[in-house]
């Protein structure tokens, strides 16, 4: 995880572009400490539970990035008016008002930023849609406080190479940088102008224009990530241990008490080139055991075996024996468990146990 | 969930098996309460913790149903010694002698169950093993307790009807009943013969020699019951509520602020006829919305449309909005909340919040 961390750090400090963590991936204080650039932050959130955690543990500069709803701004203000620099995201005219109605009820000016559509992904405004843009930085401007844009290049994670890769952060990039001078032009402010995914902040070449680049699933990376290219399975910092609890030799697998509930359900690796299916298996030391893989898992059982096509040989383990499970994808693996037991490297004494936190 | 423990309960006492609940899929004290005979048990648990935290509720009769480990003996053994009747299962020679040596040196007979493998579908020794069942049976006889034999039809999963389901159920039963008999003749004691899962607890018409009846997803339903016809889209007992947070109107959707980690990943619809993406999409009393499902699913947005291939229209939701989303598969989207809001039927009243645990 320190060298994840470093590795990205240094990759934006030689860009001149600060790094906003999001903090959805380990939903831990400790972890947050790790990656943040000080214990103030700044930081990202996914939910307004982890916005209020962290706020509780000294975060005082946090985008919560899902667009807003105004039965959440009661949350929203009541952080703002406790002294943190809580930012939402929106990507409508209806949105902007009730935020700006909320900021003149309360007092507070509520900061927002207009959430970009730079891929097709998921939410946002597209960065041609100059109309739209400007209606909603003035419906903001009308009481609340108009802080920029934000785009999330969600089509990253299908990978396609570094080349593609060099491309999304590139339009992702672009799609802000045309939003921020639409709404200078119009007269309004957008003093924060933010692009980020781990694998477009690993891949940017040119960030001009940008102030800020968000990631999340860099700190542990994942197979997901791995697949894509954006790292190394040995640079994945975050593994389930499970204990071998049987075995169906005439079949080919090795049973374990790690399903799915330990693993999470995502198939994140399904469409890419490997299926790795729920995890690859190492032994407990963290070396892949090449081409077994978690075949299939239930809640509390996982079936290791060869990956389909490979003639692969279990390894030879009994009862009792344990492996190291390497995640899909971090984010939903992590959310299964309550708190990580941490180590260094492949030592397996625990140094520290860091609680993780849940709900919304 | 009333109305689903009161249907399978009728259905056994009518084939004279007692129930014996998996509590796995709700992990809350107060729905066990609702769930089983009476608050000692019996019921089922899939982890240790499972064990203890329904120990600390006052059951006290519980099978941990996931093959035993020589490292978790010991918390075995604790909760023996505190007046739980935990039994352990196994479905290996070396596991039995692990029991059998643990029971000897604590003076603690371990219970335990031989799994038996009825399908191929996990764990278990076939019953046309004779040598191993009898093998693994005298080797827990010497010093633990051989309390009998149990089968889990994870095939009956996959549906195919009612008459394939009752198949399922019959072949579960022959599994264990057959299991018993070996061991009998060969002068074993096997007084527990212990099937389920819920298809084939809805569906067995016959349970000779069959002393109790295992099944967990019965009490909330989910999707994937309801689409191999076990239930209804209205016996689904367990939904989350999302908040309509945008639209992107060109492509039909509508996007919500309830993603995978309120549903989870669970895609267990996607082999099934049809396919309910990552939820069922309802208003918020409860009223599916014809063919509108949660299509794609981020951490914390999910995205509403009509199903590939019809032509439905979606609601006219605003942002602020509210719907109900019904699972595909309850253990995997409850797993995903640290509790429950309990309502009657469709009034919004919460009436009650139950706590949920996780981990191991």
């Amino acid at each position: 995880m320190d060298r994840n961390i470093a590795r990205l750090r240094n990759r934006l400090d030689g860009l001149g572009v600060s790094l906003r963590p999001h903090l959805k991936t380990a939903k831990s204080v400790e972890v947050a400490r790790c990656v943040m650039n000080s214990p103030e932050g700044p930081a990202m959130v996914s939910t307004l539970k982890e916005a209020e955690q962290f706020a509780a543990a000294g975060v005082r500069d946090i985008i919560y990035a899902v667009g807003i709803t105004p039965a959440k701004l009661a949350r929203v203000a009541q952080l703002l008016e406790g002294g943190v620099d809580l930012a939402v995201i929106l990507d409508t005219v209806e949105q902007a008002r009730a935020v700006a109605e909320v900021s003149r009820q309360t007092g507070v000016r509520i900061p927002a930023l207009i959430e970009i559509d730079c891929d097709g992904h998921r939410s946002g405004v597209r960065p041609t849609n100059q109309v739209q843009l400007v209606e909603i930085g003035q419906a903001l401007a009308a009481g609340a406080e108009l802080r920029g844009v934000l785009t999330h290049a969600g089509d990253s994670y299908r990978g396609g190479g570094a080349e593609a890769l060099q491309h999304c952060a590139e339009v992702e990039r672009l799609a802000v940088v045309d939003a921020a001078r639409i709404l200078q032009h119009a007269g309004l402010p957008c003093p924060v102008v933010s692009v980020g995914s781990t694998p477009t902040a690993h891949h940017a070449t040119d960030l001009m224009g940008v102030t800020e680049v968000r990631a999340g699933v860099f700190v542990f990376f994942d197979l997901v990530m791995a697949g894509i290219g954006v790292c190394q399975v040995d640079d994945i910092a975050l593994s389930v241990l499970a204990t071998v609890i049987g075995h169906q030799r005439e079949k080919g697998w090795i049973v374990t008490d790690g399903g799915w509930m330990a693993l999470s359900r995502d198939r994140g690796t399904s469409k890419q080139t490997v299926d790795q299916g729920y995890g690859l298996v190492c032994d407990v030391n963290g070396t892949p055991y090449p081409d077994i893989i978690v075949a299939d898992a239930n809640q509390e059982h996982g079936i290791l075996a060869a990956r389909a096509g490979s003639n692969a040989r279990l390894p030879d383990l009994a009862v009792g024996d344990r492996v190291r499970l390497l995640p899909n994808h971090a984010c939903a693996t992590a959310a299964q468990h309550g708190s990580y037991n941490v180590v260094r490297g492949s030592s397996h004494v625990v140094e520290a146990h860091w609680t993780r936190f849940g709900g919304w």
